[in-house]
């Protein structure tokens, strides 16, 4: 991707109170696979390698909540600002970091061009952030948009139907916005009380105060904002589906080679192998081995993997496959061997690593091929749902 | 709930190619927990027992589909109409049915007021029906509206932004929406090509054509139409809590009821008893008994089920618990029992019902708390999931 030829920051404003998710917690920490909302959205800035300083903008009574995610989660460039009680206050306080001396925060270098992203919009990729970075630096001001999903009409003062857009002339105003920080910081520096309390649309202030005609850039579908519960459960599923694209498949069984393609066929991408293990790309291991049903390998990566860092940012699917070839035709589980790999399992959970044991037949007198496909459905049934109640169970194909 | 005062049918649009969804399916026909999301909207206006008829558009090349989506779920007063190349074409063409004798369809009785409401809305209450019908017999016409989620703006012809809209000002127009039939069926005969190509909005039309300010009715947020992929993730994910709200659970076995009221407990409503198994509410059963790992018992639990007609809506969860009882510590379990019970799932699966074991030790040098723990757990995980690839597996407590 073209480098950014400016200064850029981000400020994520991150105070609001969530009241139409109908729940206790802020939806920017409500957990996705255990981890914070605002944690995803400050990931997906982070991961950016020209963006500087990442304001996140919080309630005072979720400083310390957010500083605790922060050094959970290993987040770097980032300076947790206390919010206003509106939106706009909010974002304004997080602008001021950058040029004004408060006691509570260091003065950080000022931006050429800021970025201002919601927290609760955990899916924005760097080639939209360049899009607007880039449209901000030519136009003063730019943010996504995309198509009207309802008709929006206007109401009349007796509840009835006063008119309706024609929805193809107008768009939704999405995030991320970007501006030339002077821009910005002098729209919000004029605003009358009635803009900071009532108002929510920083391009609306560079408009009012700066004359900037922001420049509208199409975004993608995923930039949507998690504003209802049925969001979350969409954010939960989006995630696992990502996790769920690759798989690490670790063996020195050479009588596996067969199931071991049957698997990998399954899934929907198969670019990973095993010397790619610790890319930190991969967040689904298969060991396969042919020794009795016991613990010893899997602790070996469970080791590597804790070292690695990588159940940091989510939960590691990690699948002990036993093969069975003995021809012993009355094989059977002891209760006792159960239960020594769930106490494992619960165990390495601790270390947001889930741990599942799949059995798989390998006989002459066995149809293979519908235990192979077995094998597969449960590999990938497991890897999709991350449920971490089923861990240490032993599943047979 | 106060019964209707007018004869009422309801008009679905299903016509819609599902383009902003990104698949090949469109959107109305694609399978939550297995069954066409169209089915849902359906069953929606069914239930509902003043809607006399339910008209489902459908383009020309789904009218058999949608014929076989209706055999196969039972549903009835259901009349399929040929659509048009538009969403108002269509409208138009369900409408006929009431006003028009066709060849390819009776004539039904008009109704006084006709309910339009999108197919891929699957969660309307009857309440909101109640609403929207109640305020168009009144005002001749009525809508369902929701607070806009994202500021609206204009965009100029340079591409950049020409001005925001006050978001309070504005709302989103949903579905349902309800009118006096001759209302909106005189609107309709009077639209013009560019309405019925271009236009989206049923309010516009009675408004323009008929002078009616339609009643605008706050709706609740389950109203939201399922456009994207991730729409589809949240109404998969809400269509399982709903169903994992109850279970019922079926004994004889004495030694259980410490952990039946544990395991009960565990689920947010408590309030199925075994009298009530078969009122079709409940699509959870735990069937708790202590002989032998065997399908016997279950076997007539699923005959049961099969007769009910309770697996057709939605797949049955049906969990057979098996108390360990013996203290003998060296149980174990053949591997040609769990294949057993694994042949026996994929038989009942065509039922729609999804079988799992659970094994529950109950032994004096066992920790209960945690076993008890543990199986109430897993049975919610089991139940939440509803993964049809862990059917047949036996897993331990």
């Amino acid at each position: 991707m073209e480098p950014v030829s400016a200064a850029v920051s981000a400020v994520l404003p991150a105070g609001g109170s969530g009241e139409r998710l109908g729940g206790a917690t802020p939806k920017q920490f409500c957990g996705l696979q255990g981890r914070p909302l605002v944690s995803y959205a400050v990931r997906a800035m982070e991961r950016v390698s020209w963006i500087s300083d990442i304001i996140v903008v919080v309630s005072p009574e979720n400083i310390e909540t957010m500083k605790s995610i922060i050094e959970k989660y290993g987040h770097k460039r980032v300076t947790v600002v206390k919010g206003g009680i509106t939106r706009h206050r909010s974002i304004f306080n997080g602008l001021k970091v950058f040029a004004e001396n408060q006691s509570s925060n260091r003065l950080l270098q000022k931006p050429e061009v800021v970025i201002i992203h919601d927290a609760v919009r955990p899916f924005v990729e760097e080639d939209i952030l360049l899009k607007v970075v880039t449209a901000a630096k030519e136009h003063g001001a730019a943010g996504a948009i995309r198509p009207l999903v309802s008709t929006v009409i206007a109401s009349g003062e007796d509840g009835c139907l006063d008119h309706s857009l024609e929805r193809a002339r107008y768009r939704a105003s999405e995030m991320p916005q970007a501006f030339l920080f002077d821009i910005i910081y002098q729209a919000y520096q004029q605003c009358t009380d009635h803009d900071l309390d009532y108002g929510t649309e920083c391009l609306h202030l560079a408009l009012k105060y700066c004359k900037t005609n922001a420049k509208l850039v199409e975004g993608t579908a995923d930039l949507w904002k998690v504003t209802y519960k049925r969001d979350l459960y969409a954010a939960e599923s989006i995630i696992k589906d990502n996790l769920s694209q690759q798989i690490c498949i670790i063996t020195d069984v050479k009588e596996a080679v067969v199931q071991v393609e049957a698997i990998s066929i399954s899934l929907s991408k198969n670019d990973s192998h095993p010397q790619n293990i610790f890319s930190g790309e991969c967040y689904n291991f298969l060991c396969i081995n042919d020794k009795e049903y016991a613990t010893e390998e899997i602790q070996q990566l469970v080791d590597m993997l804790e070292k690695s860092n990588i159940p940091l940012l989510y939960p590691v699917v990690l699948i002990s496959v036993h093969l069975n070839i003995s021809e012993n035709i009355s094989f059977s589980i002891g209760l006792e061997e159960l239960t020594k790999i769930k106490k494992f399992a619960r165990e390495v959970k601790k270390k947001n690593i889930l741990v599942y044991g799949l059995l798989i037949q390998y006989k002459d007198h066995f149809p293979l091929q519908e235990t192979v496909n077995s094998a597969a459905a449960l590999t990938m049934a497991l890897i999709k749902d991350r449920n971490p109640e089923l861990i240490g169970q032993l599943l047979v194909a």
